[in-house]
């Protein structure tokens, strides 16, 4: 019994160590990384993207291109196309989303898109038809192993955060990725962060 | 201190046993509730608003109808009318919609709408220009007074919600009406739902 008291008490301070740390949170707004070879097709062979802006994750930008995405119900219009290339392409929506293209599909891993919903990116040179690759992401958090040994966390694992009041929400089922590449930063889509009404940029907490 | 464990306890105590009972949750989609006034501009004079379906709170329902709600920036179609008429029009959008509309609003409670957003209300005999009455509506709990005993709460008071896994969220600031007409009935909007994949009439529970 003592033990078990011990193991809680241990589990209930590191979370409150860990939820000392401010986390930058930016809103993942629908978007698509595109292939080389799909990148060619929708603007033309040899098209490059053009950095609109940097991301937080190094290397990472915002293209200064947009697609339209088209699925079996409706049509979502300039979908901002995101650099670099990626080896296949995918489309990144909200489940509200989901609902005006008429797809079904389950919140994924980022790259995670076997068997993944269809539909039709379509740009000023030409379209292409995707068979799979559009898909929810899950909530997460980039970090370096230094921000991981910190709060004592590995990469995969599942955690909680706790954005701020007015409006405030537990988020759970938050992945946790690491790799000495990253920024610390959680993403959320416009959907989890409308519950909330978090405006980009604005501190959450592991809770 | 031990006073403090005692109270500590306790609170853990009452949260764990309110969790126990599910509570069923309803998604509000965006939603207009006409005055009579209004409703005969929309509709026509004398204009009856019909039944389609009933909603779970009673008395309430969803009309046969719908109205179109415009913005400063954008239009969004078919905003189903709920009856019966209420002493002043009021639309209850999700956070998403506000940008569409090109709105500023605070989350407020369904009713407080003095100096809230307006925009105009387009229906088939005609449209209303309302300078207020556009708000994004807390997420609450409808419930009845012995519903209230059992939980140990009152009317207004903020609780906790939590929701089931897979994506499950704890949505904090969750507002408690306690009335003996009531059903009890937790409502969140499409943001809050889409959120965490809920589909309308699942359960969730206090936390």
């Amino acid at each position: 019994m003592s033990s078990d008291i011990a193991a809680i008490t241990g589990e209930v301070l590191l979370r409150l160590d860990r939820g000392k740390y401010p986390i930058v949170c930016n809103i993942s707004n629908r978007h698509i990384h595109l292939s080389e070879k799909d990148l060619g097709i929708l603007f033309g062979s040899g098209y490059k993207l053009e950095k609109m802006r940097d991301l937080l994750q190094p290397g990472e930008f915002a293209s200064t291109v947009t697609v339209d995405l088209q699925g079996p119900k409706g049509l979502i219009k300039k979908v901002r196309v995101l650099g670099p290339c990626r080896s296949q392409s995918q489309a990144e929506v909200s489940l509200t989303d989901t609902f005006t293209l008429g797809i079904k599909t389950e919140v994924r891993d980022s790259g995670d898109i076997a068997g993944s919903a269809g539909g039709r990116l379509i740009g000023p040179a030409g379209s292409v038809d995707i068979s799979e690759g559009i898909i929810v992401a899950r909530r997460h958090i980039h970090m370096t192993t230094a921000h991981a040994r910190k709060f004592k966390l590995k990469d995969k694992q599942i955690v909680r955060v706790r954005t701020l009041p007015p409006r405030s929400v537990v988020f759970e089922d938050v992945l946790v990725r690491v790799n000495d590449n990253y920024a610390l930063e959680c993403h959320l889509d416009t959907d989890e962060a409308n519950a909330c009404s978090l405006k980009n940029g604005s501190y959450v907490y592991l809770s």
